[in-house]
């Protein structure tokens, strides 16, 4: 497996302008958070919804990277979310990744997003990446 | 119907972070166009993820407010995007919607991405909004 | 919450076809198992998409069912689902689910679908159901 | 091209239980009709989801194998399903499907459903097909 602090330098180096960091690398899993300020805000005061998608995506390619290591062309192919409660406006997104399967050429996996310091999620996604050779 | 220029001056004053624009707006169906330019990348040179399910999200809120006029919180449900073709890099992403349902509380489109100047589409996106009532 | 033999009863009264049937009921949750025969299994001897994704679906209704109670006009109005592995031709499908938003009029869950007797899912859904007024 | 006459003779020797036959296949795309009878209703008079999910998945594979002939292990990987309106439940159900990639390993593919003799569709679905070496 690679590392936490492995992958979150790459992260950081790879898309500098993200705001989101990776917070744990686990067997076949992640966890990510992104901050949010007025600019990831929309009318309503609520966090925007590509925003969850974003932490919904870096979940799953850093889940990924744990477990085959750097490979930075693994793409996403699909992604699926359903956003089922309004997030805190004020409360950085949490997204908690397992993967479902992890084949040589694909990998498959769930992402429950939620406000910081609460239980209830905000937003579920499943999304598939494809592994180039490596 | 919303016209084409009232929608374009509320997303601007909305969403004043935003690189999508207006492009047009029909009946049941909306075209808009994301400015590509380094932050808009990934490794591989190619548009991220989140780009282009941002463009989806657009697309889909611009055709529904074009019918329903101006309800700034109609929100996202779901959406779920398929990733064709790599992107071009150098190439604005235009994002072309046509709604398959317009109810009174649920919205349903569908979204085809290109890369501005080709006609193989580079992601397909399904979404679904709720409507407050208004 | 509705009893899983109440469940059960319901189910094979209004739907006197199906090869489904309720294994468990919890909170927020449900279990399914699909029985599997030649009627089942498309070329290459391997369970249909259609068999499980019927799966997905009821385990979907009857986990709804358990919280609301019996309420049979509750419908599907959006259903994933990503296939994983090949499931065994001779084993029976089970469909684990658990809810994710049980809201008055909508609610969204995830189901993971594995072949009896086997740790590895064969297949997961994300679904949404309409809940009408009672 | 493989013709619509060997499709449907394919279609019904490999799945002698399907009332989904085959319409139409044209470049990029494919028409099927499921036969609507008592076995395909749910509680409400109107057609069970997973009869829609059969079509939406009948047509995506036709559609595939009128491109590139009778590889019958072409296998669904993912299927998403959006429900619209309510089917009549005395009309057959057409399925029209138009693929948006046709790569050499992947295939991609939207649907639109009908209640035979109407034009708003029942359903929209996008599913994604895994294609074997061949």
């Amino acid at each position: 497996m690679t590392s936490t602090d492995d992958i979150a330098a790459f992260l950081a180096e790879a898309f500098p302008q993200t705001r989101c960091r990776v917070r744990e690398v686990v067997p076949m899993g992640a966890t990510v958070v992104h901050a949010i300020g007025p600019g990831e805000l929309r009318p309503g005061g609520t966090v925007s919804g590509p925003v969850m998608m974003t932490v919904a995506d870096v979940a799953l390619y850093v889940a990924i990277l744990g477990e085959i290591g750097i490979v930075p062309l693994t793409v996403t192919t699909s992604l699926n979310v359903n956003f089922l409660r309004k997030p805190r406006a004020h409360a950085d997104i949490v997204g908690v990744c397992r993967l479902l399967k992890l084949g040589k050429r694909l990998a498959v996996g769930e992402v429950t997003l939620y406000s910081e310091g609460s239980d209830d999620p905000v937003a579920h996604a499943v999304g598939t990446y494809a592994i180039p050779p490596h």
